[in-house]
């Protein structure tokens, strides 16, 4: 029973529909499982939250 | 110091103040762990953004 | 379908065991669900990995 | 720049190999990102320290 | 690669702002890491949604 | 009292004790807060169980 997070900038629903079927299907595909046993989380972080090589990405743009 | 983090959809502040009691009563009654060594941190993530089985919750509706 | 994710020194088994019961029994009576639908993950660190107020535990013994 | 745990029991070399491989594809093939900027981290629990329905794995087989 | 992600109350840009360069330094000179490999994620958690000794903190003010 | 989670490959603990250290030191500079609220977990995944790109680390080398 796998449990994915995911930590993400905001995203529109439909690339999250997409990117959760496929996800689910990845651990079908590769480990067997039944796609019922596969829960996915995305935990969207606001671009003042989260940084790379020091620096917020809301000051990188 | 154990620190709890629950993944959920989103709830009203009263069962999450008796989840935070009790899961806390879990640590001191299982481990014999004073109280305030425990954090519960809960992320309350929306319907559209989890899934089970390749689908996403709100879809699910 | 709460997930719930333990980050915590080792211990033995027994402990683990009762600790699971009682999280799942936590969120039977604080949001009435079937505790089928409870997963409880234990990650546990060892003192040379985990630290308060600066210092590594293993350092704190 | 996302980043993708997975909790689950532990599992052979080539499984996981190929779960990286198709969750970076998901990410590619949805959010149209670079494979490059896409990190996956498998986190094993043994059968002793995660449970469902207030059982740990271990003792449920 | 390292990944750090916080668990905190809300906080403002400037001190998140400070603490992103901060904790990306400590990585370029604890572990001698170029600071790019070096990615931080906050997670501000509201205050009616975490505790500590069984009291969510919007109630221990 | 925050709480910082590091997903890394295995490390020695100078490294280690040093970076517990720094990154205490970042909270108590940034946020003001007294060290001995700031708790630092490091998890170890070793280079079968992370990929970048698509690939496992250990495929990488």
């Amino acid at each position: 029973m796998p449990v994915v997070t995911v930590l993400q900038g905001p995203r529109d629903i439909e690339p999250k529909r997409e990117l959760v079927r496929r996800i689910t299907d990845a651990f079908v595909e590769s480990y067997g499982l039944p796609p019922e046993t596969v829960q996915v989380w995305i935990t969207e972080v606001p671009a003042d939250s989260w940084g790379v090589a020091g620096t917020l990405v809301v000051d990188d743009k």
